[in-house]
């Protein structure tokens, strides 16, 4: 990763996960796949943080370069691309599900949705089960 | 926060965690305090990543203004502080415990340490339960 220059690997785990994940957007992309079902480059676009192009090219190249995603001609429009995860990808899951749950935690703001945290609070492992297997694409609405 | 000026506010839970958690420093220096007791602004500059200076203060301002930590006086040594994990802080502890857990999975580096991962495989919530009452600090050595 060349975001951090001035960062020394080492053998801490969790310096491990950030050197992929640790950063917002591309914790963001990941969201959008796995509870959203978006799949397009124009998919992430419209996420409603904003994301800028170029963020988004140079994510998207990332966390495919590193295993977490996939990327792939559409097979409904051949002149376009879609992103999947990877099993690695989808083992995030459980980093996602326990932000989801701090959040639902410590966020106090009256827009704050709680969709997803209700389903997470009311079968945690299923739902946890569900995001690993890459199924819930297409069993979510917007709620979250 | 000011890092992601071009990020708008979403009502999404992962967004409001990543609005705080959403870099990599933030969440090492999160790790130095959680898991190896780490206080001071001499410790977390002396971390084997090599935090630049400009930044430490950065993320230290932010972290306290965000609730996340509190600075307040050492009192071994008046002229210096201290900087504790708040309990919103502390309820941070299953996102870490998940990337390590992440990591001792898909980091297959020779040098990746495994000290902390074994003790979570062995007994999770005891584990994640210790992290949240703040009491690994004197308890963890650096295993990790």
């Amino acid at each position: 990763m060349t975001e951090n220059p001035q960062a020394r690997r080492s053998g801490c785990a969790i310096a491990f996960a950030l050197d992929l994940i640790g950063d917002r957007w591309s914790l963001l992309i990941i969201r959008d796949i796995m509870l959203r079902g978006n799949k397009t480059y124009s998919d992430f676009l419209e996420a409603e943080e904003g994301i800028a192009s170029n963020i988004l090219n140079d994510r998207l190249k990332r966390l495919t370069s590193a295993g977490v995603l996939t990327k792939s001609r559409d097979p409904e429009n051949r002149r376009s691309f879609v992103y999947q995860l990877t099993q690695k990808g989808r083992d995030l899951a459980p980093i996602i599900i326990e932000m989801i749950i701090w959040s639902g935690k410590h966020d106090t703001r009256d827009h704050a949705r709680k969709g997803i945290l209700n389903r997470i609070l009311k079968d945690r492992a299923q739902f946890e089960a569900m995001l690993k297997k890459g199924l819930t694409a297409d069993k979510l609405d917007s709620a979250q």
